[in-house]
């Protein structure tokens, strides 16, 4: 062993003798997001998303979409019919998922094998039984008829003129336990004319060193021109790690779905996949643009934009696309990270359209203070007296249960208050007052009204609002009392709750801290209110919040 | 390549010669949920839910516990000197983290060493520079210094009778940088002393392949006979899978989060890995008790019971014990699925204690709820009409927004109600009203008064009751009401108590759930309430813990 020198013995890439100098499309990106990934728990996909969803993953540059099952799910028939007119796809083929013919019928006079061809896909996905034990359990037919009904279905779609690929389901499970009749069924498939065959870990309980001495003997049994795929699933934690694995091993298409969407734990990361191929593999596995640019910087929108659609909210640990992916919290790195951000990163975000955050906590100090007020485009570098008298109160709040990591709208208004001396003084508040009571015995439901007293735009107003609870209640009075002077608020919505007991050695006695997210429409902030009472805390962030949103607007005091 | 005969190529196992036949302890695990999972976005742990949390790893079998940094933070100062009076592992061993001694000072008198003896841990984990870039550039030292510092701090604490684990930071990135520095680092800290050198992926960008390149070079340089560990963060996805890489190359010590919270994209899921060690390496990581079984059937309780205590909504797709994990769309694959469950699941997931669900169904299976009901005593395997109801009931129920994980005694009552016929008849609630009033501007304190109707002993009475916030003050009003009736009451006292917003889509009109935990001084009870209004739900958790409180004191109604 020889590490004398520096990098001596280590590349700074994956070394893939079988795919060294691969043109973009070598290895096909093959995503089953509208497929596989609508099998998660939660979601519910339209036509109309499905086609949204497609045009994001055809920006993107995967090679194939594979867009549902026509003929067995009939909101997947219309898609493809509506994607035939209305898809103009530059990147990406459209393909058709499907099965095998039945046992004992002939695949032309299958009407799931017609479904697929009506479908006019030019691609065809055909799932079918690699493992004996489903083969004859499951489909309760024999192993040769099985084989007969992959060589015949095949056969069928290629003589139509489609492109396939063969989805060898419970490959790796089936291979583990008959070698022999899982490498039959692959060579089945391509000697009928599959183009690629790819092995799926259905049950996704394999780990990469097993995926790599299955890929590795499946290759040597069929030789190196064939096309080997992997479809992994997550219930190991090891889906990413599994695919990886196996295009080491010699697979050269790789599937999965947008945010890890799929069944169980979900199938491989399609996304962190990608970007490890691309950036830590060095290969070019989106589609360039005409200017050879790929499109890579816009991985963390398309996530987010394709969980707008799921309307599942974005997992905030999420590799390379998380929100919290480049967020850093000690103080200790915040430091090093304003002499060389990259001493604390694995990629520069900019390379997949994520940003570096510090988050605010009383592990920081004036380092991270300093970067945060940067992103929220103040410059304290200058000012170090607003510097150490933010850092002070933010040390102070923090010690009384305060946190901003994840309130930087409050963060953003102490800085203002410090810098320009006040926060904007939109009103003023006289009193409030809630009640809430429920009236008889158990099952009777409670009500909850709030009452707010204060002055803004000139004048005095008292309001009362209801509410299923109190600090509903409070919301509701407080916008009533402030809609006439502020029309802006009308656009205005309260998102998110949450309510944390901070000494818990104290029960209700403690202190309460409330975290609050507001939404106009465009933005989204969030703000904090902590007190021993928990209607005090929640008022101060509803304040705060309904402050910093007029403010964000441009909005002056009235 | 001979593969005629089924399974004649493939082992059940993975097969690690250097562990083979190794005893429970070989291969160690080490907990960092409460330090370095603790860094994660969102996360603020009081001392009493660091003592909780450790109390459940220890119970789970985990060899060590890293419980904060004493000396840094003021809070984990105060976690250890609790953790020495309050704490009574039985499996574990408690490690407090630090970092080696400043530059240019002697160990004994670096006051953030000194610290580290102060916390009386058995265990210190001391975070070390092993990339040359970091002691120049971070730390603003010499290479040489840098490893003075790590041969000096770790001498010391040797001295004074600690185990130490030395965290090399950033060792991957440093290794790819200057593998010859790298290496010295870990050398040094072996020839001070050093018990286990815990290899750092700090940045989380490593992926399979890099891990076991690293980690057999610095086995072959080392030695077999040190003791080699891996800390990963899961930046590329693949924190599982590297920790799986890094065991497979000899590492020994194997560090994660319960749940992989963590800073950015998180730590290695500890729970994943124990799993995929015990279920798929075939080794015994967890400690084992007298009978020489392991806890991993708690695994599923303990992931829930931490992101209870941690208030972070567990994640439905994390590997083994999500919510989704063992979740099938019914349908397709539910008749297979009665046929052989094994074709259709990579593990039983009664060995992690979840459960197999058809998505028709709900969360709640018979199985999971017999074995809750006899861990509290209830044997309903002779009882089916009442398992049926119960299961009916708790399905019902966790549909409309109710959690039994960390409410066990709201499941009890659910029992006894339908063993008994009914819950104990203590009182009769007639109704409740709670007042919150701010009778001035900012600043000025809020008030809360609660005041309850009900009978009780015969009579009845109406009480007010004062509180620093409305729960607070309907606690006090419910046990005014009540002590007469009831003067053991006099000993409960409410503890905890905990809010989540279900649907943070709807903010405010979103269903709460509210957890309770009593105590009498004895025992310690929790309770659920869920309701739209947060007073109604805290107010059925208030009212069932009382009752719970007194049947559990084998009190009468009167």
């Amino acid at each position: 062993m020889n590490a004398a020198t520096p990098e001596a013995n280590f590349d700074q890439r994956v070394d893939l003798p079988h795919l060294a100098g691969s043109p973009v499309g070598t290895l096909q990106v093959y995503d089953t997001t509208l497929r596989d990934g609508a099998q998660q728990e939660g979601i519910a996909l339209s036509v109309a998303d499905k086609l949204a969803i497609a045009v994001l993953l055809d920006e993107l540059g995967v090679g194939f979409i594979e867009g549902g099952w026509p003929g067995a799910v009939p909101k997947d028939t219309e898609f493809f019919k509506r994607a035939a007119k209305e898809l103009d796809l530059r990147n990406a083929e459209l393909a058709a998922f499907g099965a095998t013919r039945k046992p004992g019928v002939r695949a032309s006079q299958d009407p799931q094998v017609r479904a697929l061809l009506d479908s006019e896909a030019p691609v065809v996905a055909l799932v079918a039984k690699s493992d004996i034990r489903h083969a004859e359990r499951a489909l309760r037919t024999t192993g040769e008829e099985n084989l007969a009904m992959i060589a015949d279905t095949v056969s069928l779609l290629v003589a139509e003129g489609r492109r396939v690929v063969v989805d060898a389901e419970h490959f790796f499970d089936g291979y583990r336990f008959d070698p022999a009749y899982a490498r039959a069924a692959a060579a089945t498939a391509f000697e009928a004319g599959a183009e690629v065959v790819a092995l799926c870990d259905t049950n996704g309980g394999m780990v990469p060193v097993w995926v790599s001495q299955v890929v590795a003997e499946v290759r040597d049994a069929l030789g190196p021109d064939v096309v080997l795929g992997m479809h992994a699933h997550n219930d190991s934690g090891c889906a990413v790690a599994n695919t990886l694995a196996a295009v080491e091993a010699g697979c050269t298409h790789v599937q999965g779905t947008v945010n890890g969407y799929g069944e169980r734990t979900g199938n491989a990361d399609l996304l962190a996949v990608v970007a490890n191929l691309e950036l830590k593999y060095g290969l070019p596995v989106l589609a360039r643009d005409d200017a050879g640019t790929s499109r890579l910087p816009e991985l963390t929108h398309i996530a987010h934009a394709i969980s707008e659609i799921t309307n599942i909210s974005p997992f905030a640990r999420s590799p390379y696309v998380g929100a919290s992916a480049f967020a850093h919290k000690a103080g200790l790195h915040a430091s090093a990270i304003r002499v060389d951000p990259d001493l604390y990163q694995h990629i520069d975000p900019a390379l997949i359209g994520n940003d570096m955050r510090m988050l605010v906590s009383d592990m920081a100090g004036r380092a991270s203070i300093e970067l945060k007020g940067r992103e929220l485009g103040f410059d304290l570098s200058q000012r170090p007296d607003v510097l150490s008298r933010v850092t002070e109160r933010v040390k102070d709040a923090e010690a009384h249960g305060y946190t901003y990591e994840a309130a930087d709208a409050s963060f953003e208004l102490l800085l203002v208050e410090e810098i320009e001396g006040s926060r904007p003084q939109y009103f003023r508040v006289e009193s409030w007052r809630t009640i809430v009571e429920r009236a008889g015995g158990r099952g009777t439901p409670a009500s909850a009204e709030a009452t707010v007293k204060l002055h803004a735009g000139g004048e005095r107003i008292v309001t009362t609002g209801e509410g299923n609870g109190p600090v509903n209640a409070l919301d509701h009075a407080l916008r009533l009392a402030l809609v006439g002077a502020y029309p802006e608020l009308e656009s205005f919505e309260l998102i998110d709750f949450k309510v944390r007991i901070l000494d818990s050695m104290h029960g209700t006695d403690a202190v309460t801290r409330v975290l609050i997210e507001h939404t106009d429409g465009q933005s989204v902030w969030q703000t904090v209110g902590v007190g021993p009472n928990l209607l005090e805390a929640s008022w101060e962030a509803l304040t705060d919040g309904t402050i910093w949103g007029l403010r964000n607007r441009g909005v002056v005091p009235r």
